[in-house]
């Protein structure tokens, strides 16, 4: 298979290039780049070069808006800095953000982002390590398209709804989780659907709530949330803080909103950043130094930390380049000729 | 059976009466009396009466101050307020500092109260309700002992680590869960063991890391997290926020100190407390009326929300009263006159 290696830098370069050619200003197609060139540097396929065909796929549907100018509220005097992403991309809005939110959280000790009227696209991995990049420890949620059904229930009504949490390290990655308070990702269904595969146990009921194990059956019935209740009380969280209390869409609004699960999502996301040193003043030990030594106790019984496999390939990829295949690099010429006519 | 009915308040001064005659101050008594009673109420038979013994013990350990008096301190301009316990019951820290969270809570949308120094007594449900009380919507969790291995890992790390939420609901009982981020309690483990069963699969690993249905096996080795991997992150997060982050004992370290889990744990507790009225200011809907269509729609699609079995055993008692057995009565009678004598 041939392949091309390319600089970090020079992968980006083309892959805003596409976006601003197909109309996105500066501020959103270079958000955009930052994620997609994070996934694909971090060997996140799922979230690299991919995804550039469902972002474009959005701007063609009008659903979000290329030009979009976010608008910082830096709402003075509380604890909440406020985004509108004016109909735009998360990602976007969340740069504009992260910076009022580290000043406020280093000098209240806890404050919370909301970006409203956004886009969400990619994961929200890049956006919590972003926060421990300030030092500081990070929540984050927002809610997704009705396609999981509450534990016991028959019907869609939650979102996948991610759910990621960050701490900094010193001299190292951070530790870093993100994942959906589904069993499985929809597109993990849509694999198997693909491939012809029955899925697992436990991962979806069917448009009668039975479970079910044929991905069609699965994909007009419901996922799943994972761990049973629990998972599925933190889903129902989610609606509510990152949905709900923002003043933004659920999940059930945000699919009667688009009518299709292949746009990106229309909604809203919470961010809520601690201080590690606030907290811990006054108190006897180092957060930080306290922290390594769970980490390291983690790692000795056999366990991994989450996200090191992502860390490692980055390593690698800011070294070595980033490795992308004849076809890849194909797909990145397409996209940037062809723009929105390359999608439907 | 001969059964005995007594009134809420009758049942809490008989309560309190125990815990002041074994050398409790009132404000350590009464805070204890107020949970007991209220799981009681519940029908929460585990978080009942049936806890007197556990706290008298952990007071005749020397582990537990029973005249703690618990220090409020407001950490003016921030958004943490924090409550010394002194050494004592963390119920008694809860309650002198909810009225000083809920109002910088109001001012600021989102604030944190710290807990330190306190032995944790009981469920997180009477604190998150507590928090909705004030028309705030509330996140609590704390750390346990070491005795559930991260998912992967072959050694006990981390605690149960409950995590507990809640949201206000006008003219009806909040939105609330409380769980365990392990698979199971601790005490469904030794209850299996005593009937001589065997335990679920995937509950619980061996001293050498291997799964075992065998309760001893299992009390020996580790339990495991609720929904793997993601579980475990949540139960790794709880040590960081609620355990160093705070300046507090994690699980391992908790164990240490204790040398059993017999005792009520020794640490630290995080609530954070975030204001829906001020989250949502300027966006369009009321969040507490958006709220409700959520939930009608999960009821409606067949799921429950979650201590609804709670919150009707309480309806029930507050205009019936709580219902006990004989040998319950005796039980509050002995330890009434026996106190600390009365337990090992």
């Amino acid at each position: 298979m041939t392949t091309t290696t390319l600089t970090i830098a020079d992968l980006h370069g083309r892959v805003e290039a596409i976006f601003r050619k197909a109309g996105l200003n500066a501020v959103q197609a270079g958000a955009l780049a930052r994620v997609i060139v994070a996934g694909e540097r971090d060997a996140c396929k799922s979230h690299g070069i991919y995804r550039i065909e469902g972002a474009l796929r959005t701007v063609k549907s009008g659903k979000v808006k290329p030009d979009a100018v976010p608008e910082l509220d830096l709402n003075e005097g509380s604890a909440i800095v406020k985004v509108n992403a004016d109909g735009g991309f998360a990602n976007a809005a969340f740069e504009l953000g992260v910076p009022a939110l580290a000043e406020r959280t280093r000098k209240l000790g806890i404050a919370a982002l909301v970006i409203n009227d956004c886009t969400h696209f990619s994961a929200l991995w890049p956006e919590v390590e972003a926060v421990t990049k300030e030092g500081l420890a990070g929540l984050v949620m927002c809610p997704s398209y009705a396609t999981v059904a509450p534990a016991g229930g028959n019907k869609p009504l939650l979102g996948t709804n991610p759910f990621a949490f960050g701490w900094p390290r010193k001299d190292t990655s951070p530790y870093v989780f993100d994942f959906a308070t589904s069993v499985a990702a929809r597109g993990e269904i849509e694999l198997h659907r693909r491939a012809g595969k029955q899925l697992p146990e436990g991962w979806a009921i069917d448009a009668d709530g039975h479970p079910t194990t044929d991905p069609e059956a699965a994909l007009a019935g419901a996922m799943l949330p994972f761990g049973g209740h629990k998972g599925s009380a933190i889903g129902t969280m989610i609606e509510l803080l990152a949905g709900i209390m923002i003043g933004d869409l659920t999940s059930p609004e945000v699919l009667d909103y688009l009518g299709t699960t292949t746009l990106a999502p229309f909604h809203g996301e919470l961010i809520i950043a601690m201080s590690p040193q606030a907290f811990a003043a006054g108190r006897p030990g180092d957060p930080f130094a306290r922290a390594e030594l769970l980490f390291e106790a983690i790692v000795g019984s056999g366990a991994r930390l989450p996200s090191q496999r992502r860390f490692a390939a980055r390593e690698k990829s800011e070294t070595e380049g980033v490795v992308l295949t004849a076809a890849e690099l194909e797909l990145l010429d397409r996209l940037f000729e062809k723009g929105l006519e390359a999608v439907s």
